[in-house]
C-alpha cells in the first residue's frame, strides 16, 4: 500500500497546543483512502525542521506529502498553493527570527504546491467545511518546509504529490480569545481525512 | 414534567436557511435535564412573532422560556443580557422596517433577561464551545419578542425564567460568504442542549 | 453662550494613550456652533468618574452633555442609543472588577441617549466618515458615567440633551497592533466637531 | 530628473470607485523626492492591462515603477513582496475569469518585488500610517501586472525597481458597508508619497 507522509507541528509562539499534532498522531498508521498515513511532528525550529522532514522522506518512501501547520487567524481549511523562497519572521522555538533570508541561496523565488490543492478544497466544501486556497503560506516554518521539501523532491527527481495545508485553530483555543474563531477539534481532524480521500482519488 | 417552551425563526432577508429553525423543530417533545421541550418557529413578522410567542405561553403554560435567533456575524453563542423597547431595523419578511418605534409605548426602557446567562455561557466553555454574555440582541425581531415577552410575563405576573440567546451561522450558511465564520450545525444544536441543562440546574 | 460639557476619559487596561482625553482637552474653551465646550477628563474608575462628572455638571451648568469613550475593537464613530444599569468588566484603574452589580440599585434598567444620534451619525456620514448607532455602551466605566449621569438629570428634573460616543482607536494605536484598525487622530477630534455642530441645529 | 512610473486601476467588481486612480491622476507630473511622477490608469482586463503598462515603460523609460491597486479587504498600506506566475479569479472587466492559467507559459513561479518594500513599510509607519509588507498580490489583475511587469524587465535586462502596493479602500467606500474599514483619501495619497520618497532615498 503506498504511504502518505503527513506530518505536523509542535507548539509554538503563544500557542500551548498544536491541533495538528494531535492530529498526524492520531491518523498515524490509520489507512484512509488508497494511503497509509506514516506521521511525524516536526520541530518549530529553522534549523531543523526541513533538514529532519526530507530525511523522513528519505526513510519512508512516500507516494504523497502532506504538510500540516496552524494559523492561528485563519477561519477556514486553506491549502496552500504556494512556497516562498524566503525566511522573515518572529523566534522560532530555539529563538532564531531570520530577517529577508533565502530559504535556499539560488534557489527559485517559489515552487508551486504538487498537491490536487482545488480538488481538495471541493472535497472539503462539498463536505460542508469551510474551506478555500491560499495564495500565501507565510514567511515563518510552515512556508520554509514547504519550500525546501519541493527543492528536495525537485533536486531528488521524486515526482510525488506534495504540499502544506493550513488549518484554523481548534474551539479550545479560541474559548478566551476574542479576536479569533476556530474550528472543533473533530472538524479540523476530518477535513484532513476528506483531503487525503480526495487525493487519493486523484 | 415542566416544560420549556423553545422558539426559533423562520428564514430571513439574504439567509435561505435558519438555523434556529432546524433546532428547535428537532428538540420538540424531547426530554433534556428537568424540561420536556415545546418548540415553535416564529415568522419574521413584526406585527406577528410577539403576538404568536406569547399565545404559545399562554397555551402550553412553560416553566421557562428560550428565544433562539440568528447572527449571520457573531461568532460565539451569545446569550443576550437585555432588550430594548426599539424596533429599528431593514424590512422584515412582510416589508415593515420600522424606524426609533417604541416595542410598547410607554413601556420601560429596558428588561433584563431572567435566565441565568452566565451559569449557561459558564457551561459552554467549559464543554469546548466558544460563548459569551452579549449586551446587545439589536434592534430587529430577535430583541422585539425577547422585550415583548418579558413584558408580557410582567403583565401577567408570570414568574419564570425567560430571555433570548443569539447563535453564529451554520459551516453550511458561511461556504461560499468569506467575510462571516460559522459552526457545524451539531455544535449550536449541542449548545442549546447544554443551556437546557444548565438552566434545568438552577 | 451655551456651554457644552465634553468628557473624555484617561488611558486604561493596555492603551497607554486615549483619544479622547488628547481631543478634549484640544476643544477645551473653543466655540463649536452654538456652543462654548468645557472640558474634563475623567478618571477611569468606578468609584469616581460618575461622581465627579456629576459635579461637573452642577458646576457649569451645561445646555447639552457629551461623553467620549474609546473603543479599541470599533471601526466607526458610534453615537450610543442606551446605557444599561449594570457594572460587569475587567479592572478599573483602582483595580475594580465588578461582576453584574447595578449601578442604581432600585434604578430603571435602561436609558436612551437624549441626544439626537441619528442626525448626528447622519452628519458624520454626509461628511464622509464612517459611523453609525451603537445599541450597546458595553458595561464598564464608559456604560456606567453615562447611565449615571442620565439617571442624574432625571433625578435633578434637568432636562438637556446628554449621551455617550464612542470612538474607535487612533492610527498611532494600531501601527503595530495586527487585530485593531483605527481613523487618523485628526479624523476622530472632527468627527466630535461635527456632531457638537449638528447638536447646535437640532 | 529621473523619472518614476506610477499606475493605477480603473474602478472594477462592485467598486464604483477606485482610489489609485484618483491618487495617479492627482500626482501625475508632480516632483516627489527626486523623482517626477508619469502616472498610467490601466484598464481591468487580462488581455490589455499588462500589454499596456510594458509599452508605458518603453515610451517613458522609467527608473522606477510603483504600481498600486485597491484591495477593499485590507486594512493597512501593503507593499507586496511577490508576484506569482498565476492568473485565477473572478471577471475581469472585459468578462476573463480565468481558472489556473500561468500568466507566462514556461516562466519562473515568481518573481520577488525589486522595490525596497522594508523601508517604504518603516517610512509609513515612522510616519503614523498603518502599513505592512504583504506576501500575496493575489492572482487577479493586481498580481497579473507586477509578475509581467517584472518578466518584461527581466527579459529587457532593464535593472530597476519596480514592485507593487495595495491600498484599503476609501473611508468614502465603506461608509455603507459594515464589513470593510478604510482610511481618509489623503492619507492613502500621502503614504503613496512618502512611499517615493523612501524610494528616492534607497
Amino acid at each position: 500500500m503506498s504511504k502518505l507522509l503527513l506530518t505536523g507541528f509542535e507548539p509554538f509562539l503563544e500557542n500551548r497546543h498544536n491541533p495538528t499534532e494531535q492530529i498526524v498522531l492520531e491518523l498515524d498508521e490509520e489507512v484512509v483512502g488508497e494511503f497509509e498515513v506514516i506521521s511525524r511532528v516536526l520541530p518549530v525550529d529553522y534549523e531543523r525542521a526541513a533538514e529532519m522532514l526530507i530525511e523522513y522522506v528519505d526513510q519512508c518512501e512516500p507516494a504523497a506529502i502532506m504538510m500540516l501547520g496552524l494559523a492561528a487567524d485563519r477561519t477556514k481549511v486553506t491549502p496552500e498553493r504556494i512556497a516562498i523562497n524566503v525566511n522573515d519572521s518572529v523566534e522560532d522555538n530555539s529563538g532564531n527570527a531570520p530577517v529577508d533570508q533565502p530559504i535556499v541561496k539560488g534557489g527559485p523565488a517559489a515552487y508551486f504546491s504538487t498537491l490536487p490543492i482545488k480538488k481538495m478544497t471541493d472535497a472539503l466544501v462539498e463536505n460542508g467545511i469551510p474551506a478555500e486556497v491560499s495564495n500565501t503560506a507565510g514567511t515563518y516554518l510552515c512556508n520554509n518546509v514547504m519550500y525546501s521539501v519541493l527543492y528536495a523532491l525537485e533536486q531528488k527527481e521524486m515526482d510525488i504529490p506534495a504540499g502544506f495545508i493550513h488549518v484554523p485553530p481548534t474551539f479550545e483555543m479560541t474559548l478566551h480569545h476574542s479576536a479569533h474563531t476556530g474550528f472543533p477539534y473533530t472538524s479540523i481532524r476530518d477535513s484532513i481525512k476528506l483531503m487525503i480521500y480526495a487525493l487519493s482519488d486523484d
